[in-house]
């Protein structure tokens, strides 16, 4: 299965079709329009809806209306017709490193896979030109996807690839989540009629810059960096030191 | 620093300014409409605005077009004159336990505090109705707050809180988040013209109703449930397992 959150017309997602076809049976469901930084959202104060928009061997391709996990949810539980082998989403336009995981759509389709028990990777390319040269995302997707499908992925455990937009890429590097945030995050602007508005933006600050097993890291120098992801999000040390707070009130 | 995923006229969120008014001086940055569901989502494509809506000593409050997690980036960023010593998000009407983190607006803007560097507590009452009594939910909100305001909170460690809608809770439990996942989530309707729409429901199934260190089982069984999130996501167990995937293609 697969799906990303620039839409259905990506040609980052149309890229990795054409990649992974050889594969096996693919069932793409995707968002009608770009629906990036969408997280995980949900939609549930409206219905939504899906379009049949291909069909041929090997091949089926779904817009709908929802969120990238909308996607995941409606595929898994309306649209395929049994639980896929594999959940792919991307390649998203554009790094997904780093705090992003918390922000895109791409990787909130990840663990909604991987909230149901599917080897769910996300791939994502340094690039947010809607022409980028999706060739090495291409190849080192596929390179990690052949691995999951080989052997799988423990329960809990997704994975978030992101490869650098360089003609040549050095290596694949297993990383962990580098530490950091946005800052600067709004243009001020006036609309027509002169009232204020605030426009995203934002300069991203690597709190350790000089992690050479960070994502940010890797692909700082050229590497596709590779991120398992855990989605038991309990901080069980931490835990433990607060277990005392327990009282009967 | 107060915000939500109900909106700025909830309930839950105006039940929580009354109570921690004591606390010290607030803002508030929440939405203008319900936003729930909405993750960690962040608007970009579009400007977002805020309007001042109530200025009196110790209280502001401020409605903004925005998602969850732009109230907390837009408050940080432009309408807060210091950074806030407490995020708390909510009072959710509904449940926020297990993997609700993933969907939740209110776990998306504590997410977001964490990123930041701001100890940030979510708050939940597992009541969807708009007229539930928060009596129990302020109660324990306001006594993990004034923990939190003392001890402070380890760095990229955030709190989830969930409180169960009975009169009488038992007491506070330190938990872990539990795992599952929701099952049967579409009904399937059709449009006043006859084409098929799909509408979010379903049903949450608990893959482990016999732990007793879960946040579902303390909520099933009367207490309310604490549980600290970790937003450092990477499976560092894992990743060393995988660092043999490292090679220069």
């Amino acid at each position: 299965m697969l799906t990303n959150d620039d839409g259905v017309n990506a040609s980052g997602l149309n890229s990795l079709i054409e990649a992974i076809r050889p594969l096996g049976e693919i069932v793409v469901v995707a968002p009608d329009t770009p629906r990036s930084g969408m997280s995980s959202a949900i939609t549930h104060y409206i219905p939504i809806r899906a379009n049949l928009i291909q069909k041929e061997e090997g091949l089926t391709v779904y817009s709908c209306t929802g969120t990238p996990v909308d996607c995941v949810k409606l595929g898994l539980n309306k649209l395929l017709d049994r639980k896929p082998d594999l959940l792919l989403s991307g390649i998203n336009h554009g790094s997904n490193a780093a705090v992003c995981i918390f922000y895109s759509g791409t990787i909130g389709a990840v663990f909604e896979g991987c909230i149901v028990g599917i080897p769910s990777i996300g791939i994502s390319l340094t690039d947010h030109s809607s022409c980028a040269d999706f060739s090495q995302a291409v190849k080192y997707g596929r390179i990690v996807s052949e691995k999951v499908l080989a052997i799988g992925l423990p329960d809990g455990i997704c994975l978030n690839l992101n490869v650098p937009k360089n003609q040549h890429v050095k290596g694949l590097r297993v990383c962990s989540q580098t530490k950091g945030y946005w800052t600067k995050e709004y243009e001020v602007m006036k609309d027509p009629v002169g009232r204020t508005v605030y426009w995203l933006t934002g300069d991203f600050l690597n709190e350790e810059p000089e992690n050479k097993s960070s994502d940010e890291w890797a692909l700082d120098n050229g590497y596709a960096a590779l991120v398992p992801l855990y989605i038991d999000m309990t901080a069980y040390s931490f835990l433990e030191k607060i277990k005392n707070w327990e009282k009967d009130y």
